[in-house]
């Protein structure tokens, strides 16, 4: 599992008595210690997990199920476990009917904390950077109160604005709101002959997260590939609809389309 | 004639003598005046013209070659006429074919200053907006040496990069690298569902161009119609790749095309 910046916000806001890191690799966990991301650190996943009463798994969205699961043997019966995977339904689903259930059982919930950067990495950590950014949990009726509970103090004490929705309501609603404009800044990228001349900032912004780590999102258009096909072929539609309109010259049509598409853009604060 | 960003960065950069505004507003006139936009303003388009060495064209793509066909019957003989609209080909053909021309015509050839943003009027103006940025010369055949001396140093000396190419070859790179971007913004924003949920900042980021004036918009997709739509149709096959790869589960395909995205954009300074 890889570091990341919700350790050195845990232990910036005391949401716990104490942070342990666990890496694979020992530089990242000296590198962490001396930022002051955590209290201890560790690359042996039993010293980390066997004393904590909350685990929460970071990583690309395909390590995470099965992470969840090795850890898990290691656990203290009743500690709770979470995750904060971009995308949801297939985490949910793997680690609900795989982990241990029952009073000596693992407590398990999905997060999203809505929070990050095209940046990776220990020396991109910002103690602020959840502050006033959303949480989205994914509780199913399989979900213990406990895990519930837990998670939401543990967001909320971050700064953060916590809501619940199924794991399919998240996928859909990230497809379409984060999966689907990243896919669009790829495709927007690839798409150019870059001359020698400067781009223009709209283009520039458009592609920015184009920059983003391939390697994550391989696994997040994986894990949610309905839902991101979904949005793909509505904007695909979208985009027929304005381009038939400037094609055959249809000023009022045009007009109604880019109005319509300001009053949504303009209601949305940023 | 709307004010631009231009007469303020003119005065302040010396790069004329005397720098007088047009406008059918006298209230904007005013308003440019106390903002030391410009020297003197005025609302009749003789009085604007008749004394200049140069003049420049600013406004919706749509108004500029109708303006600078009137504005031409009153400037000097051996005058130059530019424009700054954001589309070439049509307003360059329509000029050329209409300004009076040989010892006693008017010195035509367009330009395409590439610095702006979404907000627009006097009260964004910034007299450093174009210092560093890119700025289009699209000469043809029929220009005369004179207009493209005048328009190299009225670029340059506001701090731009000028680089010259033909109007068809300008529409069909801003087509894909500045046109394109913006429909895609009010594509993606029109798909929406505003939740009450805060947005990610991807989608945001990602939708902000659709702020800009449909009103300009509109003139600037319609008077480019035939690039935007090809750019518009190359970005829809590379949707199309990157969604089908998706949705049959293709991690190679994936990340071979996330890859060469992120290769492009990396390479380009932002």
């Amino acid at each position: 599992l890889s570091f990341s910046f919700l350790q050195r916000a845990a232990r910036r806001k005391r949401v716990a008595g104490r942070v342990v890191g666990l890496s694979r690799s020992a530089a990242t966990v000296r590198r962490a210690k001396q930022r002051g991301a955590i209290d201890a650190g560790t690359t042996d996943a039993r010293d980390a997990v066997r004393d904590a009463d909350l685990v929460i798994l970071a990583g690309p969205v395909d390590t995470i199920a099965p992470a969840g699961k090795r850890l898990a043997r290691w656990m203290k019966p009743g500690s709770v476990l979470t995750d904060v995977g971009s995308t949801k339904s297939e985490i949910v689903a793997a680690l609900e009917t795989s982990l241990p259930r029952g009073p000596r059982g693992i407590c398990y919930i999905g997060s999203h904390p809505i929070a990050g950067s095209e940046q990776r990495g220990i020396d991109a950590a910002s103690a602020g950077l959840f502050a006033g950014a959303s949480c989205l949990l994914t509780p199913t009726a399989r979900t213990h109160p406990k895990a519930l509970r837990a998670a939401t103090q543990l967001w909320q004490r971050l700064g953060m604005r916590v809501s619940r929705m199924t794991p399919d309501a998240h996928d859909r609603l990230l497809g379409a709101t984060s999966h689907l404009p990243h896919l669009i800044a790829f495709c927007l990228a690839s798409s150019a002959d870059p001359s020698r001349l400067g781009m223009p900032k709209s283009w520039l912004e458009m592609t920015r997260l184009a920059k983003s780590d391939p390697d994550l999102w391989d696994d997040i258009f994986l894990s949610n590939r309905a839902a991101v096909g979904k949005a793909a072929d509505r904007l695909t539609g979208q985009i027929r609809t304005l381009r038939q309109a400037i094609v055959r010259g249809d000023r009022a049509a045009i007009v109604k389309f880019l109005r319509h598409a300001k009053a949504i853009r303009d209601a949305i604060r940023d």
